[in-house]
């Protein structure tokens, strides 16, 4: 088969999905470089196709071998791929959030963990969260610490952000994501599923490296947007607000890495 | 007096040091906004000067009264930002580092907080981090975790990068810093010190949440490179080698999030 150029009209319908509005339309994304196809493979039903060059076809062949594989030149495939230096493989994947008006997220995830897992589930809800970067890192974080849902509430980034796809480096495909527009919504549907809701909040009461007890508990971690943090009404519907100890001169933590620090804690304790 | 255009001489070789061999040349950098202007005040003898539109040193009259302010329009100030909303005001700073020849970093940090505190020190020593915003953040944690100095040693990106010194949200200027070229040289000077030298290394034979009584030494931890960690010869040379605890299916954590863990796994353990 003779690799498809840029101006076909498959690879220009494709291109098209850097662009929000036509993703959300079609709940369809792009997933680039070898980390993120192999994650998506690994979802049943995510990977409609894989766009790839002959010699990362030729490359990465073990990993495409469960794939529909449409060779492209390497033009085409750059013009698919937002890295400056694309590794030739881009896979074509289904949106994989589960909607916010059938809260899957939590009852599949609480009842997966209480049925193989002796502990409490642990979930990060996500709120105005705006840096596609933040949003894929704070995904490869709640995904190491074991975490059992991701979900992005209020107005945040769109998940499917192809810099947050790739800051995940394929932890997007290993947790469940859902996405709520109305956040208080998120806390309240996470309450009502019997998780305690956690703010991190730099002002908060409750000191993060002394409450062992209370993270010990099935947790949904609040987590607010990077500049201006959590609405105070937001931070209020929480069960207890958390600070983590500025021990030096630093205003606070980004976003990131405040979301490690408190997914961590809550893993340690609740693992004990 | 009329504030500088971006055509005048001062504001051109201001302009160089965009580049790091001209900061490395004249052992001086700029720092961009606010909280860095800020940060670099506190620091005496740091500011040379500040540059600020006129309306910029209207709004931080407070903040800049302590500074030699020089006045520039909006085209000169946005030449000398690599803001793309320049806040109107940098800083032109001496470099801050002390010199890798003169191990001050050690001494100093040990000896004030051993007079002061009642923990032993807590150094991160950062091996060959290339990204310019993760260094940064390192910075921000090492300065949240209360942590007494950085070392970026190695190849390391430079740390008077502007977007290193954003992304240090103004701890750049609140905790020493220190250049070595020599990775091992900085890890034996540590040992040397009497600090415990533990390598982040996620085939560590140690747990980061199981070793509580190892963290509370007086510790220097070193971090490698975003992509390949650290070279193994130079993870040989640490006392022990910690592996933070993934849960879930991610292969690793970004460097950012990797220090912030193991920095507050010992503020928490030297704290107790």
């Amino acid at each position: 088969m003779t690799p498809l150029t840029a101006g076909n009209a498959r690879v220009k319908e494709a291109r098209k999905l850097s662009r929000r509005s036509v993703r959300s339309e079609r709940r369809l994304f792009l997933a680039d470089g070898p980390k993120a196809v192999e994650g998506a493979l690994g979802v049943p039903g995510c990977v409609v196709e894989v766009f790839a060059t002959p010699s990362a076809a030729q490359e990465y062949a073990d990993l495409l071998a469960p794939a529909e594989v449409t060779l492209v030149d390497d033009r085409a495939l750059a013009s698919l791929s937002d890295s400056v230096n694309p590794a030739g493989l881009v896979a074509l994947c289904n949106f994989l959030d589960v909607p916010a008006n059938h809260p899957l997220w939590l009852g599949e995830s609480a009842l997966m963990v209480r049925r193989d897992a002796p502990r409490g589930p642990l979930v990060a809800i996500c709120a105005d969260i705006r840096d596609p970067g933040n949003a894929g890192t704070v995904i490869r974080c709640a995904d190491a610490a074991g975490a059992d849902a991701v979900v992005f509430a209020g107005d945040s980034v769109d998940v499917y952000n192809p810099k947050t796809v790739r800051a995940s480096v394929g932890s997007l495909f290993h947790l469940p994501v859902a996405i709520e527009r109305d956040a208080a919504a998120a806390v309240r549907a996470a309450r009502e599923a019997g998780l305690t809701v956690l703010a991190a909040d730099g002002g908060g009461e409750v000191d993060l490296f002394d409450s062992d007890e209370l993270l010990a508990r099935p947790t949904a971690w609040l987590l607010g947007n990077e500049a201006w943090g959590l609405p105070e009404e937001l931070a209020a519907l929480a069960d207890h607000r958390v600070r983590i100890p500025i021990h030096g001169r630093a205003e606070s933590l980004n976003l990131a890495t405040a979301a490690a620090l408190c997914l961590y804690a809550s893993a340690r304790a609740q693992r004990g």
